[in-house]
């Protein structure tokens, strides 16, 4: 497409490369035990790490137990070796090698022998799906479970006729740390914008692998472009990751401009974007124009989702929106084995990629300028501006030239330009260069 | 219910005793003979002080013929014994006696022989629905007339062929005053919230008995209840009592927070609010929230209708609203004998006075707080007020407390949330109740 | 009807005259050969200033080749005696005189023979409407062409074989004048309405003729009436004209209260009313009113269309909006032959005429009230404003009385009451005379 050879003008990634690697780091993250904190967020980052362009750091965050984190306190650090439930002849029923939803996460340490009736209260099944298996956590309750397809349990009745169940969950509580990680790419200003992904599900590929592998991606898109507004990507566990990062970072917030949470990418729906708390930032018009535009959605905030109710919470107050496909809980897979990698289709994830760009492109482009020549329509023809046979209607080139023309007040940015003329944001970013080329704009300063 | 008994915890009145007395009352109110002044207006407020509790007080107030207030005047009283015309036999064949409605209100004495071409001026039927009687008055027109079923005209010119016909009205226009009924409970805080209901029309059961009939409801209700602002409810003829009733108490006209006019609440159709003027105060959110939730509809103000019409003078400026089911002059029976107690429904009657009780709890319940642990979601699980399983989705009461913490900047009141949230203000309430009992929530200042 | 005879009160023109009158002057204007410039530009104002009423001036100007008007330069004065191709023989198959469209317009003089695939380059012609010829410009190119029906081209082919053809444009580019007209209705404020319609369009009915006939219309009637506001139409050629009369009149622009651009007003379609750059300023507002009122369609502001863009140019600002019928380009006839004499109707015209003589009284009608009596309803009755028996339901005149009192604060306008209740402003008007008459209303000094 020529698009996107403009927009990727180094032709360091052609759209193949790109669909094979998201993909890719995907599969790499599928199977990784992951937690709120632990090894397997360490293993997380490091499939993160793997494919970042030269000179593009990886900063890892380890966060000890016990820290206070606002309302918070960092939890003790849990790890798991296995995990299983036995029948008396030691034959494993339910294995969290065979698939890490088995075990509730956060599951404290068992190893004792118990009839059905004892098992039953630590057992979670979906009846309404007998062959899903939930995802289920207890970071704060200290007790312990295991997640089982419902049609499975006819297997432990029927097991149970032999005596009791083994059962061992030979997971770690211990004082360690939270891990996350973060990706800095700066800009020609100080402004920055934040990128925010958790990485606390295991095998979960909608939510979460989905916005792991788009970011990383992103982040290799941006690194060879020119940059106004840096960009930071957080790649941390959920709620009392961005809560521990937000704690960390004091100074730095004051820096965000503009910021998104990625997830549920590569599910079925169209794009949805989830507007920050104020509703009217320049992150929600931006990301309005780009997901109308693609058929998408666009929701009202609410203080139910992902990270962006820590971003938005009173004492931060920061521009932080959510793009997603289908969101959480509207689709029966969500928090079940269903949501393998069979769930997430590339034409999604890389659609969604494509729309995250495009808004990211479009507040990068987000000036203000002034018209030199206001009074009436300068005369673009004698500079080329304008084809010369009238009569004819106008072409796209010449609207977005006249749409600048007649909104470039110095107070008026280009995102608003595109909500009243309906030209995109990029279109008038190239109506812009022309018009600056010919003498006929100016620049405004950055007042940010 | 549950939610009744939730809200009516000291079951003062079940429902299906609210149900009878609501009947009862407009059953004892519909044979009285009212006008806007007179001994009918006095029997009217004795029938509602019957059944006050004990310690609310209903004040009479008499206001002299020839005061002035603001623009108009207080007319001679009008009382009247009889009025009938009967034929040359002395048979009567239209009869006060038999219907209020059968004498234009206001109608000055008369006893006269007269043909049937003289009396024909003087009489109102509506042939469109010729088997009832319309209503009419002469309040400001010293002349009389009678009204009577279109059908009945015939009878009229029957008797004609037997002599001329005998024209009495025995009423009286004499120096009085004009009467109204206040009644006030106080609250915690100086505001008040007006409720307003005319009682200047005889025998019509929606339009005003119903309005009358809830009202005193209401006030048997809230005057069990805890009250932030103090409910002060006016019972007066309409427009020339309203404004008798702001002419004399300038200095009370600022302690109005919010106020309703009650009318119509029997009839059929959904509910239906009309805004005050101004369009946006906190009643019409209030209000407008109740009605929408329970089906109904939302008008914008206009300046013709009932005694919101003075409220919301530019003079004045009141908060005042109205709630009412199918409004004036939208239903055939308006204004005519067909109004009459069969056609206001119980089932009707007393949705109105749980939507009207609905505003009225939320206008008392719309304060505003300030989250005092604003850095991030606070852990609402070691405070037992979140699920400790993680996975699922929130509960409502879990929601009505996100959406409390988001919203609390101490500026943004409970119906405001309620607005965004979609959370009944009831709801947030109850939140608002739990968090400030986890000192997660402060309360702030009134400012009204 | 009534309401014309209100309008018109001293029965100048009745309808049948108007309508006359208005088709006459097009039929006139229509043979003319208009551009940017030259002898057609004058006698098209010579055929506006017949029928002009005593008394009303319109005033030329001429505006030297050379001078510099903001970012343009006033062109050559173009002028054409004839311009045609021939066959060897001498036959002319595409002749000027046949139709002022078959010469590009601004098309420099040509004396050649040529054959055919010389020729082709300069030819102009419509595949997708074989009978029409398009409309085309080279103002500001140094170029030359001819425009003709798809279908002839084959006749042209069938002549090449015959021999070379004679290239014949017999017209001058030489130094003279830009002209332009202007009429101007003092009105008793130093406010003033302005009236735009473009004059360079040759042998094009609807696109301009139209709008320059009902202008002239409106000039007559309202050379009759009281003005409030002065009422100025300019009559220029489009662009280059409205770019030349914003140069040469600075201080004047300071007097311009509201403006009107008038063109294709008697084709298809619904009126159409495109608001200015800003969007909600009174002319906006007055506007959309009567236009939705007529079943019209109101549209935002863009930057393309006709000399609004220049009005509305960032350093001009002035709220001049436009009201046609279906826009250029929306019909299959614009710019070509086919917006001929017959494509316009007359019942088109005259109801476009009725529209925006309208808004202009609405504009002139659109004062501040404040109301003398605001504590409650003052009691029309006794003033002999109110039907004297009760119970029925208002009449339009006593709503329009009392949505002006319920609204009339000194600071809303009579275009503002009329957008809340519905009430057309010219009720509004005759109610505010009415209310004024009984001392109820005080006019609000102009702080225009």
């Amino acid at each position: 497409m020529d698009d996107d050879d403009v927009d990727d003008p180094q032709g360091v990634a052609s759209g193949a490369d790109r669909r094979r690697r998201i993909r890719a780091r995907m599969e790499r993250l599928y199977p990784l035990c992951r937690s709120i904190t632990g090894d397997g967020v360490r293993a997380t980052l490091d499939v993160i790490e793997q494919d970042l362009p030269a000179g593009v750091e990886l900063v890892r965050h380890e966060v000890p137990s016990g820290t206070q984190v606002h309302d918070w306190v960092v939890n003790e650090e849990w790890n798991v070796r296995g995990a299983h439930i036995a029948d008396a002849t030691g034959r494993r029923l339910v294995d969290l090698a065979d698939h890490t939803l088995h075990l509730v996460s956060y599951s404290v340490p068992v190893r004792a022998t118990m009839t059905l009736e004892e098992l039953r209260p630590h057992l979670h099944t979906l009846p309404e799906h007998p062959d899903w298996i939930p995802y289920r956590t207890t970071y704060y309750a200290r007790t312990w479970g295991f997640c089982l397809p419902h049609r499975r349990v006819a297997e432990l009745e029927e097991a149970a006729r032999l005596g009791p169940f083994e059962v061992v969950v030979d997971s770690t509580l211990t004082p360690g740390s939270l891990t996350y990680g973060e990706i800095f790419l700066p800009g020609s200003e100080e402004g920055e914008i934040l990128l925010s992904a958790h990485l606390c599900h295991p095998s979960l590929a909608n939510d979460n692998l989905s916005g792991l592998s788009v970011a990383a991606e992103l982040v290799r898109t941006l690194a060879e472009r020119p940059r106004r507004l840096g960009v930071r990507l957080v790649l941390a566990p959920g709620t009392i990751g961005s809560i521990t990062w937000l704690s960390r970072n004091p100074a730095g917030l004051e820096r965000i401009r503009h910021g998104l949470v990625l997830t549920g990418l590569g599910g079925p729906g169209p794009l949805v974007y989830k507007r920050t708390r104020r509703g009217a930032r320049p992150v929600d018009r931006a990301a309005e124009l780009v997901v109308r535009d693609r058929g998408g959605e666009v929701r009202d905030y609410s203080p139910y989702g992902y990270d962006e109710r820590q971003y938005n919470a009173l004492g931060f107050d920061l521009p932080v929106g959510r793009i997603s496909r289908t969101p959480h809980g509207e689709y029966p897979e969500y928090h079940t084995s269903a949501d393998d990698l069979g769930f997430v289709t590339d034409d999604e994830l890389v659609a969604s990629y494509d729309a995250v760009l495009e808004v990211l492109e479009a507040l990068q482009h987000d000036r203000t300028y002034r018209n030199l020549s206001p009074y009436g329509e300068p005369q673009l023809g004698r500079r080329g501006l304008y084809p010369t046979t009238g009569g004819k209607s106008a072409t796209a080139a010449v609207m977005a030239m006249l749409w600048l023309l007649a909104s470039a007040d110095g107070a008026t940015s280009l995102v608003e330009v595109a909500e009243v003329s309906g030209v995109p944001v990029r279109d008038l970013h190239r109506a812009a260069e022309d018009l600056l080329g010919a003498g006929l704009l100016a620049l405004e300063p950055d007042d940010d």
